[in-house]
């Protein structure tokens, strides 16, 4: 088996998210995982495994035109390789691979200038509108718009998205041989055309609870920031956001009135500073500059460059120190609180916007940033 | 002629929020002031002066059932004293005094545990709906609501506040003896009752432009924090705003569907996190819960104090040195690039939260503030 065969094979054999997959990677690899499911044939994997015919799974994906792309093939999203340092609810990892729908545009490009754009299947007709406008706005710039393919605001958010040249990616939770909901056939059929659907679950595979979890952070994973339009106070939705927040990508939310039940969980976040307000597409490509745009000067008096930083940057750039030997992410992790992934992948956008300076693992502050 | 006279005459040949008048009282003192108007009667001032007959100004406060309130008196709401640190569009000072009208509840009381609900007189029906009912909400637990008495959100926000027992204060640019609308004349005689009518304006005195920009640093003023209800772009409800900021008070604003003009400045000010969002009266309570509860404990990894400080708290505090001999107030300015009158206003806050300490001017970090 090559690698593309064993990923495959831990994929079906798996559940996406499973955070012990991950850990045993890790530890062993993935051929030293995938001798440990062959060898112990008790578990869950080992059970799936006796049950497996890959290459059944091989002609499927063939015979439904899918892809299958793996970590460094050319089309491979490297923006969810930073999932394997998240974990919300006790998921977590970065897919294994992923199955896809639509090649004719490269997935990595769609997903490099890419929102998500989420809510809850129970919208308002204003929800929709908002749904529609945000994505239709930034697909006119050739931003993608990444969603779940469900109805009420998902769907309203990849139709919007399809007016203009930036795509859609639909991520779902399902074997991309499904369409899921039903009734968006024709929906998720024009996606495909215009951009991809895509998952990490085989031909065959059904929609379940925990699936639906785990495919929420690959639509925050893939995207570089995520939009709530709305949602009602225990919607699913949030869950998307708690995968975006995790990942210290930017989270924004639509206001709507003060009290629809369905803005309740975008006011909430606003209200907490947990995201930021967006009235529509411009507002949400203002935010989403690269870092080092959005720290320009601001129009306040404060001058320090973290007063542009969102807080979780802004969390790790304060332990940084400005001199001496420097600081590992370990030893940040443990001064912040913060898990040392996110603390990572915070000091590589640091990096990148020129706050800090990294030698043999030690982090210091970049001459301008200091005081 | 006594104090309470030199004030009623200053306030009668000048203009309220006068920046010169302001200054001219801080180097000459009150008498020194008034004695160089009576000597220089070629300025407005003085020619005022030359037409003022000061017993027939008593004579018509007395005549419309007025009171006259100066610094020092049991009723005085002392909060107006920050207003001589702060100054927006140049404008500025404490008030010399008030006029006022329904003296049966105690205006320092009222203004102590008050909330200033404002927005434009061009308000939707859903803008005066939150306006009555965040006012009625926090009536309802004994807060007062304080307003300017006009068309849309203000009057809307006093009507609220009438159906509790919290008590309303309408802050009018004229003489208290106008009704201003006049078709508010029965709300205004019904605010009188439940709470008071004030003003810096002598008895006979019209409204101008110039006088409802200075009222409006009454109202902002007088109040523990300001609510944005509604406002479009370029209405003078950010002037109340711009208030407050400059006076380091809580800003908060409700926000609304994200194309409604009427809620464009609300969500501008939330965007640029200028404001709270607030989605009624509760919300508005919990933000305004003294300085020390709002520093407890966030539910965020977070843990430094400053993380639950409002920008201008934070931006003050973190000019503190944690030992040393400390810091002055021209020095924290300087450093901050605040005004000194706010920069004082935050030591003051800070300093009964517990979190900075002062030794004869000198500003250090309290112990457990350090690190």
């Amino acid at each position: 088996m090559d690698e593309r065969q064993v990923r495959m094979a831990l994929m079906c054999v798996s559940e996406p998210g499973d955070l012990r997959l991950a850990e045993s990677i890790r530890d062993l690899g993935l051929e030293g995982t995938w001798r440990e499911i062959v060898r112990d044939r008790h578990g869950l994997w080992g059970r799936r495994h006796k049950a497996l015919d890959l290459a059944a799974v091989e002609r499927a994906t063939r015979a439904h035109g899918l892809g299958f792309l793996i970590p460094g093939d050319p089309g491979w999203p490297t923006q969810l390789d930073a999932l394997a340092h998240a974990e919300v609810s006790e998921m977590g990892g970065a897919p294994l691979g992923l199955w896809i729908r639509g090649e004719r545009r490269d997935l990595a490009g769609l997903a490099e200038r890419s929102i998500a754009v989420v809510g809850s299947r129970a919208s308002s007709a204003y929800g929709e509108m908002m749904a529609t406008e945000i994505a239709a706005e930034v697909s006119d710039r050739e931003w993608a718009v990444v969603s779940g393919g469900a109805y009420g605001i998902d769907a309203a958010a990849h139709r919007g998205a399809l007016a203009g040249p930036g795509g859609t990616v639909c991520v779902v939770a399902c074997g991309l041989d499904r369409d899921y909901p039903r009734s968006h056939h024709d929906l998720l059929a024009t996606v495909a055309e215009s951009g991809a659907v895509v998952g990490e679950l085989p031909p065959g595979a059904h929609p379940m609870r925990s699936r639906f979890l785990s495919r929420n952070r690959l639509i925050a994973g893939l995207a570089t920031g995520t939009v709530i339009v709305e949602a009602a106070p225990r919607s699913g939705a949030k869950n998307t956001v708690n995968w975006a927040e995790a990942l210290g990508r930017r989270v924004m939310a639509v206001p709507g009135p003060a009290h629809a039940t369905t803005s309740a969980t975008p006011h909430a976040l606003i209200r907490s500073h947990a995201a930021d307000l967006v009235t529509g597409g411009l507002d949400v490509l203002e935010l989403l500059a690269p870092l080092g745009q959005e720290m320009l000067p601001l129009p306040e008096a404060d001058q320090r460059p973290i007063d542009g930083m969102d807080r979780r940057h802004r969390a790790v750039f304060e332990h940084v120190p400005g001199s001496g030997e420097g600081i590992t992410v370990p030893q940040v992790a443990a001064a912040s609180g913060l898990p040392a992934g996110l603390v990572h992948a915070m000091l590589d956008d640091l990096l990148v916007a020129g706050f800090v300076l990294s030698h043999g693992g030690r982090w210091v502050l970049a001459p301008g940033s200091v005081g």
